[in-house]
C-alpha cells in the first residue's frame, strides 16, 4: 500500500482543480483559437513565474533531509532553468521578443501572489508543505497535456496546424508526464514519512488541504490574467 | 546629514504612490461615502493582512544584527498583534463578525500577493531589502492619516458622523504617527549602514526602487480588491 | 490523555540529559564552588547565545500558523531580550564589564554550533522541528533550576552565600519554573497537531528524537566551553 | 578595474587564513604522515559537510536574483552532490565503509558550528553575505591545492606514494581550480553589486570581515576535530 495523497486533496477542491485544468485558455489553447495577444502575454509571464518556481526548488533542496530528494530537487530546477524556460526563449524570440526583455517585465500581481505563496509555505512549514503548494502546478501540467492527448480522438485538442503546438508537446510529451509522475513519487514518500500512511486521519490534513486549494485557486487566477493581457514590447521598440 | 531613502524611493514611483495614497477607496473612507460593504470587507481582507505583515515583521526581528534593533522588530510585532488588530476585531464584533470568523476567512488573492511579497524580499534579501517592502504600508498610512487629519479645513475629509472615524483617528493619531515616524528612522539607521549616504548612487539602488515601487503597486491592488467586496458570514448564519 | 513528548525525548537520549542537567558545571555552580573566571565566561557567552536564541523565537513567530502561538513565540522573545538579559548585564556590571564590551565578544565555537544547529532545525523544518530543538535549553534550565531548589535539603546546592545564588534564583524562581511549563504546552499542542498522540509511532519521530538529541549534546558542549574560560576584557583596559 | 574583495579579507584576519591553509593536518597530509584515523575521521565529517555545505549553495540560489547567478549556485550544488562527494564514498568504500553507515554518522560539534553558521548567515543576510561565509571553504581549498601542487619542488608535499594523493589530486587538479575561480568571480560581481568598488569603505565592510574571518577560524576547528579522531564503523561491525 502506498499513500498517495493527491487523490485526496484533488477530491478536497474538486472545483477548483476542475476549473483549472479545463479553464477557458487551456480549452482555447488546445483548439488552437486562444488569441495569440493571450499567449504571449502567458508566455512572458510563465518565464518569469518559472524563475521564481525554480527558487522554490532550491529551497526544496535546502529543506530535504535525504540525499537522494536534494538530488531529485536540484535536478529538477536544472530542468526549469536549462530545459523548460528554453521553450519560452524561443516561442518569445520568433515574436522578437528577447529573453533580456522578458525578464525585465514586471509579474503580474497573480504572478507574484502564486510564487510567493508556495516560496512562504515553504519558509513557514516543512519540506512536505512546501511539495503540496508546488504540486498544483507540475501534477496539474501534465493532467492538462495528458487531455490534450487524448483530445485528439474527441475533437477536444486539435493538433494540426495548432500554433501552440509545441506547448502541448512539451506538456503531453513522454519527458514532462515522467518528470511530473517522478514528482508525485517524491510528495507520496515524503508525505508517508511525515504524516503516515493515512493523509486524511493526521491533524496537518486541514492544512495540506487547505495549502493545495489556495495554490490551486492561484493556479486558475494565472489563467485569468492571461486573459486579459498586457502589451508587451517589441524588438527594436 | 542623514540619508532618509524615503524621498528618493517614493519620487522614483509618484505616479504609483500617488494612486495608492489618494486611492478612490480612501478618499469615499474620509468623506463617509464608503459602502460598508467594501469596509467590512477590507476590514477583514487587513486583518489576514496583519497576521502575516507581523511574521513579516518577526522575521525582520530574526534579520537583525543589532539588538536595539531586534528590540524595535519586536515591539512592532506586539504594536500590530496586541493593539492594531484589536480595532479590526472591535469594528468587526459590531457586525457580529466574531475574531475566529475572520481568522478563518480565505485570503484575497490581491492581499496573498502583497504580504507573502514582502516576506520573499525579506527571506531572498538582507534586513534593508525587507523593510523597504515593508515600508509603504507603514509610511502609506501614515500619509493617509496625516492627509485626513489636515482634510478637515479643506473638506477632503468629514469627521464628524463619519462611521470610519475610528479608523481615521488610529491612522491620524499621534500613536501610529510616532510608529511610523520611528519605522522610518529605523529604516533610514539600516540604509546608511548598508547602502551608505548616497542612496541613489549604490549597486542596489534599481533593486530597492523596484521592491519599493511593486509593494506600492500592491497596496494599490488591496484597494481594489476592497472595492470588490466578496460577502462575509454573519454571526447565526 | 495529552501527548506529552517530553519524556519521550529525553528517555531516547538520557545519558546525554543527563550529562547535560548534572554537568559539573552546574554542580560547582550550586556548590558555590565554580571558580569565578568559568562563570564569567559562561555569562559572557550567554549573553551572546541569547541573542541568537531570541532571533530563534522570532523565527517561531514567522512560522506560527496560529496567532496565539504567534503572541506565544513574540512574548518569549520579549522576556529574553528584555528580562533574562538583564541578568547579564547586571552581573557583567558588576565585573566592570559593559554591555556593549559583552556583544562586541567573539562567540565561542560550542556557543555558534548550538544557535546556530536551532535555527537551521526551524528554517529547514516546521515549527515543531525548531520547538523541540529549543527545548532542551528552556526545558533543561527548569529543571536544573528545579534541583538546584530541592538541593537546598540534601545539601546538592548551596544558596547561602553562594556568589552565584542570583543566577539560581532567577532559574529556581516560579516565574520561569512557569515560562517553561507555558512552552513545554506549546510544544505539546504543536505536536498534538503535527504527528498525533503518539510521538514515537510518527515517521518523525527519528528526526526529532535525533534533533533533540544532538541540541542536548550542543548543551553539553557549552558547559565544557564554560569549563575552560578565555580573558575577559575589562573596562578601561 | 574590478573590486576583488578577496585580498582584504584575507588581510583581515591573515593569522587565522594562515592557521587555516597551513594547519598540520594539511602539512601531514601533504607530506603523507597524517595518520590514517585522523584522515578517515575528517573524510567521514566532510562527507557529512558537504551535504550541508551543498544546502547552503541551494540557498544561494533561492537568494539570487539573476538567473546566470541561480544557474551558478544550483551547478554548484550538482558538482558537490555528484562529483566531489564520489571522491568521499570512493575512498571510505576502500575501509569498507559504505555511504549508508556515513550518512548515519553524527556530525562533530566543530561540523555543525561551521556549516550551521553559513546557513545563517544566509539567512540573516543576503546573497553576498552568504558567499562571502562560504568563501574561506571554497578559496581555501584552492589555495591549498596549490601549495600542495608547487610544494612538488620544495618538498613540503610529497606526491609519490601519498596515500592521499587522490585528495591532493581533486583539490589542486585544474577543475577544481577553475571552479574556485569561477566562484571567486562570483563574488567579485556581487559584492560590486551589492557594495561597490572600494569593500573597505563600505558600512558592510566590517560585518562581512568578521563573517569571513568566523567561518575561517571554523575551518581551523575543523582541521583540530580531525586531529583528534573518533572511532567509525567497520563494515560487518
Amino acid at each position: 500500500m502506498t499513500a498517495d495523497i493527491f487523490p485526496h486533496l484533488k477530491a478536497a477542491c474538486a472545483d477548483d482543480w476542475n476549473a483549472y485544468v479545463h479553464h477557458r485558455f487551456v480549452r482555447e489553447l488546445a483548439a488552437g483559437t486562444l488569441p495569440e495577444d493571450a499567449f504571449r502575454w502567458y508566455l512572458a509571464q510563465d518565464y518569469l513565474f518559472l524563475v521564481h518556481f525554480s527558487r522554490a526548488w532550491a529551497l526544496a533542496a535546502v529543506k530535504a533531509d535525504r540525499l537522494d530528494e536534494m538530488r531529485h530537487a536540484v535536478a529538477t530546477v536544472n530542468a526549469l532553468i536549462n530545459h523548460e524556460m528554453s521553450l519560452h526563449v524561443e516561442y518569445s524570440a520568433g515574436w522578437g521578443l528577447t529573453e533580456e526583455a522578458m525578464a525585465a517585465l514586471p509579474e503580474a500581481p497573480a504572478n507574484i501572489a502564486y510564487t510567493r505563496y508556495v516560496l512562504d509555505r515553504g519558509h513557514s512549514g516543512d519540506l512536505l508543505d512546501l511539495l503540496v503548494a508546488l504540486a498544483p502546478c507540475v501534477i496539474g501540467y501534465a493532467e492538462i497535456g495528458a487531455w490534450m492527448d487524448e483530445g485528439r480522438a474527441s475533437g477536444l485538442a486539435t493538433w494540426d496546424g495548432n500554433p501552440y503546438r509545441a506547448w502541448m508537446e512539451m506538456y503531453a510529451g513522454a519527458e514532462y508526464q515522467e518528470v511530473a509522475a517522478d514528482v508525485r513519487g517524491l510528495i507520496t514518500r515524503v508525505a508517508e514519512r511525515r504524516i503516515g500512511q493515512d493523509p486524511m486521519a493526521s491533524g496537518r490534513w486541514g492544512s495540506l488541504r487547505d495549502g493545495f486549494a489556495a495554490a490551486t485557486r492561484l493556479e486558475v487566477g494565472f489563467w485569468e490574467m492571461a486573459l486579459a493581457p498586457q502589451p508587451l514590447p517589441r524588438a527594436g521598440a
